[in-house]
């Protein structure tokens, strides 16, 4: 019987921890907070992530130790490895904390960038915009998620209030890609070296936070390839074990590099019903060692975010193929509380289910654009 | 947030707990041993049946409380539903407790039985195997499950050893049914009333215990309405709440009552990937008056029961439609500590899937008649 150390507690733990158990997994979760809502599913270890103290009792009662997110401090992470066997290991973890590092090995593997510039000064900050141009993001190297850490710049007028909002953090400052859409590539490589991928997904969206996934992406076959061509270079370049996730813009037909995450993500979720294999489960079996499963996707499947509060259950419950996730958190702008997801043979079904959700939930601006890129797709 | 209260911390209860999990739905397990396998995945409350002033805490913390056996004292469940609901109602589990009570019921619902009689004495014994003949079973009426607490009688010369194995409890004598197959039909029904039933499954035993499941049951479209057609009669007999399982033979192509489970169902256990909704899900949804969710077979599906131990895990992790099932459980003879599933779009696919698992784990036996039915299915 082994037990997998997660370091945080959220709905990623959670759900790594219900994909585990079926296959004699134990999970032990550590969490600054006494409420984080995987300690509902697994036992729950309260400390802070310099309380070494404390590690030293998780790392004696666990196997191997993942994440549930990526800015756990590089200092606990290489203490960690003194001490059990992590993955992903430290310094694919801390290439992913870091934009600057990120953008640098993307571009390093011959995965293109949206232009970008190094800034930790106001003069930096001056010196990029001027060779960048505008619309550009202000994004800090380290912290950033769902939309957190960044600023947009529509013209120089904005210089002073970005470099006020990030707090003068050293930062990036990156091209606004006007982008035909946005895709993500979810990818498990195991122990052995064995490297899969999911069918390539399409996101969207709203105040910085993913809103909706459609998976497969459609009409994508020659940038799902290209996709997971380049989530293999990086998963080989960096000896990742588990699964991570890179997420893409498409601009005139070409993949741009956009961020990788070194864990399970949100454009996956649909995976728990959509594909033979979770993306939680195959990165239960990478980190473990076990045969990776198989990331085909069975049908079509649409996954909805629920953020700040979840709305009725009821019109997803009543779909035939309608699966309801309320991950245990209380109520909170902004926070990720739950998601949907909706499975279907075609793209027609599929649209029909969505559709009729969106409608009973008061919904169709979220379903809005899923709707579109469902229709082109028939 | 709803909490549901099991009493038993099996399997069962631990597979309802993860099912439910996702629905933001919080368990509580009440056992009477402290390593009972759901507490790996919820909280457990270890106290005897009745230790009233334990379950006074318990049906407290709860919204409704539910079942992971059957045989929980009457006078228990009768003291819970003083105290909160509870789903099944106690007549439905009081009846599936009692074989005796069973059969007439099945009988008074218009499904024909196995001949059988009353067994309170040795002189009934011997009166009653004169009536019913050779060979025959003597099945105690109370506590009996996988194989136990029955004995076969293959001629007179077996009364007596019969008599004294079961040790003089309140039984009942059956004839031996020569079936030509086992099959089971795992219904739901919810608070409103909506019934649903997954489709009817083969089964094949092997001492006493279910050995291999095989779901749709190979052509049975006329029996599985039929066996629908009984399940809901009982339902609404019992204004039964949940999941239940009913048991039957079929001999001379017609349908024999055998028992039912008021409970989810070792036969059903394969509705986790092979069925948009699993029964543990439905389950859930039932006792908390959810809307019931799909109960359609997605291909066909063969589930394994590991008995004793577990066998490598992988030779079904590497199939591409292979889940893995352990439940956490130390090993001991006879009992269920895992099961796996295969999954397949057809019979022809499934075969060769579960061949290949059954060869590489030295499982031929327990695989052989599943392919025979399967052979015969295309």
């Amino acid at each position: 019987m082994s037990t997998i150390g997660v370091l945080g507690g959220g709905q990623l733990a959670r759900m790594l921890a219900l994909a585990g158990a079926p296959l004699g997994v134990r999970f032990l979760i550590v969490d600054n907070v006494a409420d984080a809502c995987a300690g509902q599913v697994a036992p729950l270890l309260v400390a802070d992530w310099r309380d070494f103290a404390a590690l030293e009792r998780f790392a004696a009662q666990i196997d191997v130790a993942t994440f549930d997110f990526e800015n756990v401090p590089a200092d606990t992470a290489h203490w960690l490895t003194e001490h059990t066997r992590v993955s992903p290991n430290p310094r694919a973890l801390a290439l992913a904390q870091d934009r600057l590092a990120e953008k640098s090995m993307f571009r390093e593997l011959g995965l293109e960038t949206p232009a970008f510039a190094t800034v930790d000064s106001r003069e930096d900050l001056v010196r990029a915009a001027a060779t960048i141009g505008f619309p550009a993001v202000l994004k800090t190297r380290r912290l950033g998620y769902d939309g957190k850490g960044q600023f947009r710049l529509r013209s120089a007028d904005d210089i002073d209030a970005a470099w006020r909002a990030l707090g003068g953090a050293p930062s990036i400052l990156e091209a606004w890609v006007a982008f035909e859409r946005e895709v993500s590539v979810v990818a498990v490589r195991g122990r052995d070296g064995a490297f899969a991928t999911y069918p390539l997904v399409q996101n969207w969206h709203s105040d910085g936070i993913l809103s909706a996934s459609l998976a497969p992406a459609p009409d994508a076959a020659g940038l799902a390839e290209l996709a997971t061509h380049h989530a293999r270079r990086i998963a080989e370049h960096l000896d990742y074990v588990g699964v991570f996730a890179l997420e893409l813009f498409v601009r005139d037909g070409k993949l741009l590099g956009n961020e990788m995450a070194p864990r399970v993500h949100n454009s996956g979720h649909w995976t728990i019903e959509g594909a033979p294999c979770s993306q939680f489960e195959n990165h239960v079996r990478a980190v473990l060692g076990l045969p990776l499963g198989d990331t085909a996707a069975l049908g079509v499947s649409v996954m909805l975010n629920w953020i700040g509060q979840l709305p009725d259950a009821g019109p997803v419950l009543r779909e035939p193929r309608g699966h309801w996730h309320d991950y245990g958190k209380s109520p909170r702008a902004g926070r990720k509380v739950g998601h949907a997801t909706l499975c279907a043979g075609n793209a027609a079904d599929l649209g029909e289910a969505l559709a009729r959700v969106a409608r009973a939930l008061g919904r169709e601006a979220q379903a809005a654009p899923v709707l579109a890129a469902l229709h082109g797709a028939r």
